[in-house]
């Protein structure tokens, strides 16, 4: 009985690295369309979403069969929860790529990033697309490494988040207020990408050795104080 | 056995209500403190965020107590796996009201809204603590008129909210860059309130008949799209 159950784990694991890796695929593409005003890479990633969708609804199914079919050892249980939880925070960062292209579809035939700050938005979805590939990595060789890497990565992240807004409210911007605001809101939605795969870094280490305090680090607190 | 489980699903039930009605104040104050520049009301909303971790600390044990206990009828089941997801939108909502305190914080002694825009932020405030609010009483009352209370109340609030962005990028707006920006941020933080409000009215549907799709509400989808 148990080694069915530790058999449907393993597949389940692997969804949720799936899922991370189709979100790190979305926002890579995403802000290629953005920088690139690629119109049609952009619809691709919001049709492509539909396929995230799906993969959540097949994580979700596994993890309730999982929980309903027998009492579960404690360390199992540990890891279905958990899963329910990476699968929204997976499902969610997929969904922020879909915002992501929706604004480089908005703007088309024009750019929705002036040249000037192209280069750190171009770093901060770089940074983005390595937490997200990470995460998949993590899930799958249960590395307590590759999760320390991903905290480390996300004080890159709110560095430039600052960096960027900084740049937006500086006397010296010349693009006026509606690129400002197009560009504040898509650092938002790259670090909100970033901060959903450190949640997923906390879950797993959570899951590796059942110390709850892991599954929320302080790092999540310190870049939810910075808007 | 099964009614100790029925008591701790009330239980529980409760204690979800409860955390949405602490988002409801939390958001409620922080708009106060924003609007009014109410530095120490501000502080008292980042320091009751405290109450609302240790809220979600005890549903989650709660909830694994409940899964780990015995083999779950379905729809008790059901219930648990909605309990870890609208425990995370509630302690979403209140991290987002913390967010707005800061805002309030940061700009303190002065307004960090234009008076111009404040009527608009208030009505959108109100909304966001009108459908925590109706969270609250569906997750106890079990009634769907409420749930579709909800779902017509984030159509106001998308309207709000696009309101909001276009009087900042209109050519007419006078306060600058980094006041512009801000208000996006704000409103960004209404609105992502608001959405969470609705996640979790979709929740109760899903447990009231046990129809998956309405776990997901096509309105999640529409407000996903409009940044």
């Amino acid at each position: 009985m148990q080694s069915a159950v530790r058999f449907e784990l393993t597949a389940l694991t692997s969804q949720l690295a799936e899922m991370c890796g189709m979100a790190a695929d979305a926002i890579d593409q995403a802000t290629h369309a953005l920088l690139l005003a690629d119109r049609e890479m952009a619809q691709a990633v919001i049709a492509g979403y539909e396929n995230a969708s799906a993969m959540r609804s097949t994580t979700e199914e596994t993890t309730f069969h999982l929980l309903a079919a027998q009492p579960p050892l404690a360390a199992d249980l540990r890891s279905m929860v958990n899963a329910i939880r990476i699968t929204a925070d997976a499902e969610r960062m997929g969904a922020l790529s879909v915002q992501v292209a929706e604004i480089a579809c908005r703007h088309h035939p024009y750019h929705a990033v002036p040249a000037e700050v192209g280069g750190r938005v171009a770093e901060l979805s770089a940074l983005a697309v390595a937490l997200a590939r990470a995460d998949q990595e993590a899930l799958l060789s249960r590395e307590r490494r590759l999760t320390a890497l991903l905290r480390r990565d996300t004080g890159a992240v709110g560095e430039l988040y600052r960096q960027l807004l900084s740049v937006l409210i500086d006397p010296r911007w010349r693009y006026g207020v509606a690129a400002g605001v197009d560009v504040a809101l898509l650092s938002r939605l790259y670090e909100r990408f970033a901060d959903h795969a450190v949640q997923i870094a906390g879950r797993v280490d959570f899951e590796i050795d059942g110390d709850p305090s892991r599954a929320n680090p302080a790092e999540i607190t310190a870049s939810r104080l910075d808007l």
